[in-house]
C-alpha cells in the first residue's frame, strides 16, 4: 500500500472465494463458498460432519461433474445408502444442508447433533501443544500472503502434522482436513488433535465431534457455546494457544 | 494468562454465542448462531438481506415467542404478504434460509441474488473514510475485551455513525445493523457507508446490496468473489482501511 487512499489492488494478495456446488447423484444438494482446492475432500468432509455418511464405504464415488455448467465448481457424490440422507431431509424440510453446520436447520432442537460423547484417554504434552501453531503456519502456503484464509490441521499425539487445509471459510477448512483423513481411511480421528488458526465457535466443536476428535485447540478465542458444547461432549478445548501459554476450557486431563 | 499451559478461563472475556430461532408466524424458519442482543433487528435484517421483505410495512409484527421452549432465543415475525417467501421456498427446496447468505441454496445459479445494481452518485472524502474505523471501535462495547466479536457500522456521508452492532458472526453483525436501520425507517441505505471490522466475503457484499449500500469498507481483506461481485453490482469496495491508507477494489469514483 502506498499513501493514503491510493487506488491499489496490486500490493496485497486476495483470498480466492468461489462457490462449490455439491451434488448427491444427479441432485443439487448444497452450495458453499470456498477457496478452490481439496474440493472432493471438502464435499466428503461436509457429508461426514453433517452426519450423512460415517464410513468410507458409504461413498461409492466422488467425481467432477463434467456436464455441469461450472464443472470446476461442481462435485458429485454417489452414496451407497441414503439412510443418513433421509434423516437430514427430515431435519431440514428438504434436501438442504448448510456449509456452516447450523444454518439451514429450522429449530434449536435440531441444531445439536446426535454424535456420542468422546471419552478417550488420550493426552498430549503441553510443551508439544505449544509448538503446533508454528508447525501449522510453516505448512500453510497461502495464509501469510493473503491474510484472508483460515487454516485447520490434524496432528497426531506426537505433534506430527498429518493433514492441513486452508479456506476462506473456517468451517470449510475443517471439513477439508476431515475429508482428507476420511478419504485416506485414517478414521475415526480419535487419536488426534485438531488445531484451527482462528476462533472456535459451536460449529467447529460439533464438526470435530463428528470426526471423534477429543482435543481441539485454537490460536484465538472460543465462543461461550463452544465451551459449553465441549463440556458436554467430553472434548478438551484449548484456546489462545500462543507461546508461551494457552487456556484450557474443558476436560484438562488430556493436557499433560 | 499466566505461565505456559496454566488452566485459566478467567483472564479472557468470552464472546457469547447462542442459537436464535427465527419463526415466520408459527413455523420455524431458520436458526442462526448469534451473540444475544438486537435479536429483533437481526431477524428483520435477515429477512431483508435474503430478499424476503423489502419495506417496513411488509412486517406486521415482531415479537418474542413466549410459548417457545427457549423464549429468550426465539423471535417470531408476522409478515403481511408471503410473495417473497414463496420465492425463497422455490429457491431452496423448502422453507429454508441460511444465516450466511449462501448456504442452504442448492445450486450455483441460485446463489447470486436478483438485487439491482447500485448506480448512486454519492461520494465520501478519503480523509473522512480513514477516520471511520476509530469511530466504529470507540462505539464498540465488547470487541476489545473479547477479541471474539465482529462489528458492523452504518455511517452517513459526513462520517457520522448511525448504527453499530456486534456479533460472533460477521453476517449477523451486518444483518443487525441493516435491521436497525430498516426498523427505524431509515431505508434504503443508499446515502450511506457500511464499515465492517474484519474481512469481506461475497455474502457481505450481497447483503449490503440488498440494503442498497453503495460504499462498503472493511478493515481487512476482501475475497476475490467480493471484488468481482462489487465490480458487477456497482458498489465501491474498500479494503485494508487502516491509517494511513486503504485499497479501492471497485468503482473508485465514490472516494474523493
Amino acid at each position: 500500500m502506498d499513501d493514503a487512499g491510493t487506488v491499489n489492488t496490486e500490493h496485497d494478495q486476495i483470498a480466492v472465494e468461489e462457490p462449490l456446488e455439491i451434488r448427491l447423484g444427479n441432485d443439487p444438494f448444497v452450495v458453499t463458498m470456498r477457496t478452490p482446492g481439496n474440493d472432493e475432500e471438502l464435499a466428503a468432509g461436509f457429508l461426514v460432519t453433517e452426519g450423512i455418511v460415517s464410513k468410507r464405504s458409504d461413498i461409492k464415488r466422488i467425481s467432477r461433474c463434467a456436464t455441469a455448467p461450472n464443472p470446476e465448481n461442481t462435485v458429485r457424490l454417489d452414496l451407497v445408502g441414503t439412510s443418513g440422507l433421509k434423516e437430514i431431509k427430515s431435519n431440514r424440510h428438504g434436501a438442504i444442508a448448510a456449509s456452516c453446520g447450523v444454518c439451514g436447520k429450522t429449530s434449536i432442537e435440531k441444531v445439536r447433533g446426535t454424535f456420542p460423547r468422546v471419552d478417550s484417554k488420550i493426552s498430549i504434552d503441553r510443551e508439544l501443544l505449544l509448538q503446533l501453531p508454528n508447525r501449522l503456519r510453516e505448512s500453510q502456503a497461502v495464509f501469510d500472503q493473503t491474510g484472508g484464509l483460515h487454516s485447520a490441521g490434524i496432528f497426531d499425539l506426537e505433534g506430527k502434522l498429518l493433514f492441513q487445509c486452508e479456506d476462506v471459510g473456517r468451517h470449510n477448512a475443517l471439513d477439508k482436513v476431515i475429508g482428507q483423513a476420511f478419504l485416506n481411511n485414517l478414521w475415526p480421528l480419535d487419536q488426534h488433535v485438531l488445531l484451527v488458526s482462528g476462533r472456535v465457535a459451536f460449529e467447529i466443536m460439533q464438526k470435530a465431534l463428528a470426526a471423534r476428535i477429543g482435543i481441539v485447540a485454537a490460536v484465538s478465542a472460543p465462543s461461550s457455546l463452544a465451551i459449553s458444547f465441549a463440556l458436554d461432549s467430553g472434548q478438551t478445548l484449548v484456546g489462545f494457544l500462543r507461546q508461551p501459554s494457552f487456556n484450557i476450557y474443558s476436560h484438562p486431563q488430556r493436557i499433560r
